[in-house]
């Protein structure tokens, strides 16, 4: 499949229509970090393949699973050929520790251990700052049809959420939350869509706790790169 | 019954345990107005006697539809005495017109009448600024005891704004939105408790669209009081 017409371009990514078939899409994965809505910016070389090799290798582990998902194959060290689907404006988080926005939101303590994995729904809307919903929020913004849909990516994140803690604990990570989204093909099938990675989740090293992931450059903490290659190598270990 | 200790005090209320019996407390209604988490505050002569004449006649109307409070009586303009519960730290708020907070937090266009009664669970805490929360959330923070209450809350909420908008209707005022609070009783009975008044609903004339809440104080509109006798006078017409 080779590029056509670049359809969109978002912080992390670009997507480009196929020549061939107006079913795919092709992803490119950039270089580039943001943080903060787009308020700290930069540039690490190597982060886009990294991501790409990281969301390919868990999208495939996912799908043998039986969770189903928009990716077709990693096509370069870039790119991806994925199913083209219309994405539901809503970032599913799964939370199985307390750290980042919830703890400041809430008051939890960084650290704790949730009684129970917290599901959230964000708005997708970076002019609004992608505000936190409820339920009934979410069918009033029409993000998606029904409380069916909801209760089906609830359901899905969860499914989603107990494979990867597993698969990570045996790599000695913590998985201790992450952001997906979904979209709809054209027959209406919601998919596991856009990327599974540490700029949307959240490592922390089993023994040491050290942060693997974007709070690495959202912190300053340096070493952005060596982190994203280290969860890339434990899961080809 | 009499004043012995004062236990509470809030930004628009004093409590006091009674001499007579420990299962009731005396409520006093102060004239303080604040809005914006106590960020803007002001005095207003006569609305504390206000509020505890319309909150008395709302929870009449509400008892006789079969919704449970803590009310008991009104002892005189500033004072009601009430069964003692333990507060469940939840804001419960019902929309039926979106306006405030939601607007710009959702983007939805004020006056935009809702699809549907929203229904939003708030949590009571000033620090955090009475942070919006999903089910899991409140959960999490151990707010209820389990999703069954949750839900209790919801349906009772509903029940209270058909009945209110219905009556209120009937009065040329639109029920806006509006906030209650529930508490438990020694029985673990949940009650409605706190107040229903213009200050914790929203009133808009239902030819004119003027408001007649706090909307005239946080907007610095004026005629505070002017609106507030209003709504009783309507109330009692």
């Amino acid at each position: 499949m080779t590029k056509n017409e670049m359809i969109y371009e978002g912080k992390a990514k670009k997507m480009w229509s196929t020549k061939e078939c107006e079913d795919y899409l092709i992803v490119e994965f950039k270089d580039s970090l943001t943080a903060f809505n787009g308020e700290k910016k930069s540039e690490e070389v190597g982060k886009g393949a990294l991501n790409n090799k990281i969301s390919t290798e868990i999208f495939h582990l996912l799908e043998k699973n039986y969770i189903k998902t928009a990716l077709v194959e990693m096509i370069d060290d870039n790119h991806q050929l994925v199913k083209k689907v219309d994405i539901i404006p809503l970032e599913v988080i799964a939370r199985n520790i307390a750290t980042g926005s919830l703890t400041k939101r809430l008051g939890i303590k960084d650290g704790t251990v949730l009684p129970f994995t917290l599901v959230e729904f964000c708005y997708k809307d970076d002019d609004l700052g992608d505000p936190i919903l409820n339920d009934e929020h979410a069918l009033i913004l029409k993000a998606v049809k029904d409380q069916s849909e909801l209760d089906y990516l609830k359901a899905e994140i969860r499914k989603i959420n107990e494979i990867l803690k597993d698969f990570f604990a045996k790599k000695g990570l913590k998985l201790v939350d992450f952001k997906i989204e979904f979209g709809k093909d054209k027959d209406g099938n919601i998919l596991l869509a856009d990327e599974i990675s540490p700029d949307s989740c959240r490592f922390w090293d089993m023994e040491t706790n050290e942060k693997l992931d974007k709070d690495r450059f959202r912190q300053g903490l340096g070493g952005v790169k060596v982190a994203y290659e280290e969860v890339l190598k434990r899961i080809l270990s």
